[in-house]
């Protein structure tokens, strides 16, 4: 048996076997008992620390009011007032004439106001992640510590992190890592998230347990179980070592009585392409192209979008891509975008309703871009539009669809072969299926956000944790209500939440008619056996019994029966 | 012609002319340069101020942490913390030094600190809220000012105010004010429900520059133009003075081809509930508990609350009162009970979700007091839940209600005359009206929320505003599911939204199966003489041909022709 067991949420349902190395933790502080402390040379040491961190952060902050704004700038002006809070200087000070080293009482004194902030609500909350920068700039300057670079790690390395950001997976070499987990977040984190799309085991929410963890140890990562087991026995070494999960299906699926479902990925980051063609994906069923706008103080240019673009055509030449046009508010943020403080973000200014205005200018760069990937591009290009409410908007889309198609010079835009679609997130965009339907190639059902929605329950809320789940019966009508409506129109549907990706749900949601799933890239085999191994009749009298229900515990027991 | 035209948003589609009361204003500072100040004795008149808010909060913190809790308590915390704040004494002292009265002195060192908080995100803005009431006290402390007495103005008042909270407005006696303005505030902002509860001619959101209108100033009051006209010529304050509004019609009414269509008022607080009789309310549709629960520091006792449905119920012998259990969360928040922070409160912890857990106990005592006003009281009690969203709530919120009435001792629970039901206010609710109204009585739509769920619109955003609106032909066909699925199972439905007191919307409603519409008592006269003049048949062609529309605007010409 393991040394330990730590309990976290598994991300992917995999495991991994290998040895630890921490990232964004290196920085060893020293053992305050075991040095001799000058009081004079540590606080010196501290003042030089804090003079030239100010000097990068002025620096910083001078080149981003340049390149990108003032107000974008201002994120440094907060660390630098943080930087010189004369009450952590004083705490500092007053620390390390008691003797302790200069890393420890910058470490002990922000971590005290890092604390407080936790305490607060949500927004204040991110006050705390500010001051964690400032505090790592310093330790980082008083210790000459390096972070571990992500992109060289060893064969067979399993990351523990606090947390992992999208510029922190973007390096992350997939080939080198056998897995992951971290102290902070949940299934719909983006750590997890990228895990899934990867395939790679994972388990997040460990806690602070996690930090305990010493570098290079052996440990399995269980994504299935949520576990993490520390210097597993030969067992468990070699349970974990083997799996490597189910088998891929590469060619294309359909039912026991003949009918197609297309089973296709979600991707965001390049390198999630290469994970889903391995796993067999058909296509591309969602590309989040907000990946593109990250980790950058400018928006990508047409030209950055179009090679984007056109490397997801070409790594499926006789698939579809469907490409989601820019889809942030809500809870994606984009510091370079200036998105309003809402009360109810989730219910704010989102996805289309940005692209139409304020942000008609990006969105219009972005429909060049995708109008020329799908002219150049081998695979068949798919433009579907987020948050869709009204038909207006949908309207106001293809208006814009078509004045970027006559801004294309030289190209004749109509004979771009090009499927346009809306996706179906608000419950108005259920209820108007049939109008929206007529109008476009396909709807995509977004279980997420419509489920949220229709349950009117934040998926990020744990309070409200039981009424955020697809299979309610509401949710399910929604759906049927959508399929229905697309059909009698001649549009397929597809559907690309989280819902799509599970497969003891896949014989319901074929029953519910669905002409494609998409998911992250780590379930794509397991889907594409459960459609083979379905009966689409008798899944469709499923589906009706599921829907017809009356409760989420009738939905089950219909499923089991 | 006026002196003065001031511009805000009309509360209520009436008028009135009267004088102007200022409230909340009477703190009149010393003129800066009248009067020679005597720094030595200013600075002492400002620490003594000090000293006895300190005293005076310190007597109220431990006074409400006995009474109802630590946690409530801590607000004081807060206050005695920016009463002791440096920054802001040291500027105070530094402004009289330099010849400044103190109370200006306070006045612009807080005020300074109030204007950067109500810059901040949402939540944070709520501490200039504190920063005020310590500015206010100590302004009252160093001028001896006292607050106007609402519930003792002269006949023919026009209040003018910054705003009007719940407890202002409860103590205002409509029988001698003309009407009222405010800086602040939107249509849906509690003094403008208010004012429409009331009939009130009201104007709110004028801005900063109703402050200029002296008090004692002859004031007209447009709440339907939304102006305030200061010093009206003859001609504008005998229109004000005529504008009674439409004749009320006491008795029931029914459209042309005969059908009965009850048209009830929503009402909160006691003084609402006469308001609505005179304007001829065939009963109560919409009777908002949580008034009973504010501006008190513990819940109302099972008495009180049995008191206040009596009073109810004896108001409308023969009418029916439908009251709603308490529905809390959201943007509705009552300081003793522990609601979270939430990053989308709106999709969070409200209504039905709190009274099952963690306000159970809450809701038990509320369902004994409406249990025993039912048996004693004259007219016929209804319950509804509020923000059901699936039948497993209701079914539960069903089960406490049994255990309510087999609480009541010596009592026979069943042969109480009750009626039951749900508001429909999340789509999920809609899909499944079915498998609700099976299970109930009545349904009530409540069209404010189930519109924000239905567009994913934040009915308090201004940046979605155009979404928020009831006429998208979304919402119509939620409305349609739902009467269609409710008149199915015999159960009757009604709607208490804004929507229902819009008499341009009236035939609509009617035609689209509504059997109730529950209003603000304001506009009753003109939706009951609108019922009266709709045909039926006629009405119910043009529903279809509404919820039928694939636009908002498709929707609007459906009406007009």
């Amino acid at each position: 048996m393991a040394e330990r067991t730590l309990h976290g949420t598994g991300a992917t349902p995999r495991s991994g076997v290998g040895t630890v190395v921490w990232y964004g933790r290196d920085i060893s502080l020293p053992d305050p008992d075991g040095v001799e402390v000058d009081s004079e040379t540590e606080v010196q040491r501290f003042a030089d620390a804090v003079d030239t961190a100010r000097a990068e952060l002025e620096s910083e902050r001078e080149a981003t009011a340049e390149r990108v704004g003032e107000d974008e700038a201002a994120v440094f002006d907060a660390h630098i007032q943080f930087l010189e809070d004369p009450t952590i200087e004083d705490a500092v000070e007053t620390m390390i004439a008691d003797g302790i080293p200069a890393p420890n009482a910058v470490d002990a004194a922000f971590g005290e106001h890092i604390e407080q902030f936790e305490e607060m609500d949500g927004r204040m909350a991110e006050r705390a992640d500010d001051l964690r920068d400032v505090r790592d700039r310093l330790l980082r300057l008083l210790t000459d510590g390096e972070r571990v670079n992500l992109d060289d790690l060893p064969d067979g390395s399993i990351v523990l992190a606090e947390r992992l950001t999208p510029s922190d997976t973007a390096q992350l070499d997939p080939e080198r890592v056998a897995g992951f987990a971290t102290v902070t977040g949940g299934r719909t984190s983006h750590a997890a998230i990228f895990a899934r799309s990867l395939a790679l085991p994972a388990v997040v929410g460990v806690g602070d347990a996690l930090e305990s963890v010493e570098g290079e140890t052996e440990v399995v990562v269980d994504g299935d179980s949520g576990e993490v087991l520390v210097s597993p026995d030969d067992t468990e070494r070699a349970a974990a070592a083997s799996d490597s999960g189910a088998a891929v299906v590469d060619e294309s699926v359909e039912t026991t009585d003949g009918r197609h479902v297309e089973v296709a990925a979600n991707v965001g980051q390049p390198a999630e392409l290469e994970a889903a063609a391995q796993r067999g994906a058909d296509g591309v069923g969602l590309y989040r192209t907000e990946f593109l706008f990250l980790d950058r103080e400018t928006p990508p240019s047409e030209d950055e979008q179009y090679e984007a673009i056109r490397e997801a055509l070409d790594t499926f030449p006789d698939g579809r891509v469907v490409v989601r046009t820019l889809d942030i508010g809500g809870d994606k943020r984009i510091p370079y975008l200036d998105l309003p403080e809402e009360e109810n973000p989730f219910l704010g200014e989102r996805g289309i309703r940005r692209s139409l205005d304020p942000d008609s200018d990006l969105f219009a760069t972005q429909l060049r871009a995708l109008l020329r990937a799908a002219a150049d591009g081998d695979g068949t290009l798919a433009i579907m539009f987020p948050l869709v409410a009204t038909v207006e908007e949908l309207d106001a889309a293809l208006d814009a669809l078509d004045a970027a198609a006559a801004d294309i010079e030289g190209r004749d835009a109509d004979a771009v072969d090009l499927e346009v679609g809306v996706m179906i997130e608000t419950p108005s965009a259920a209820f108007m299926a049939d109008e929206l339907a007529a109008r476009v190639d396909f709807l995509s059902i977004g279980t997420n956000d419509l489920t949220q929605y229709v349950m009117a329950a934040d998926r990020e809320n744990e309070r409200v944790d039981d009424l955020h789940d697809p299979t309610h019966p509401g949710v399910l009508r929604a759906i049927h209500r959508t399929v229905t409506a697309a059909h009698a129109e001649d549009a397929w549907v597809g559907m690309c939440g989280e819902m799509a990706g599970d497969p003891d749900l896949t014989e319901l949601l074929v029953g519910l008619g669905l002409d494609e799933l998409s998911m992250s890239a780590v379930t794509i085999p397991e889907v594409k056996t459960a459609v083979s191994e379905t009966e689409y009749s008798a899944a469709s009298e499923r589906g009706d019994r599921a829907r017809l229900a009356a409760t989420r515990s009738e939905v089950h027991t219909s499923l089991d029966t």
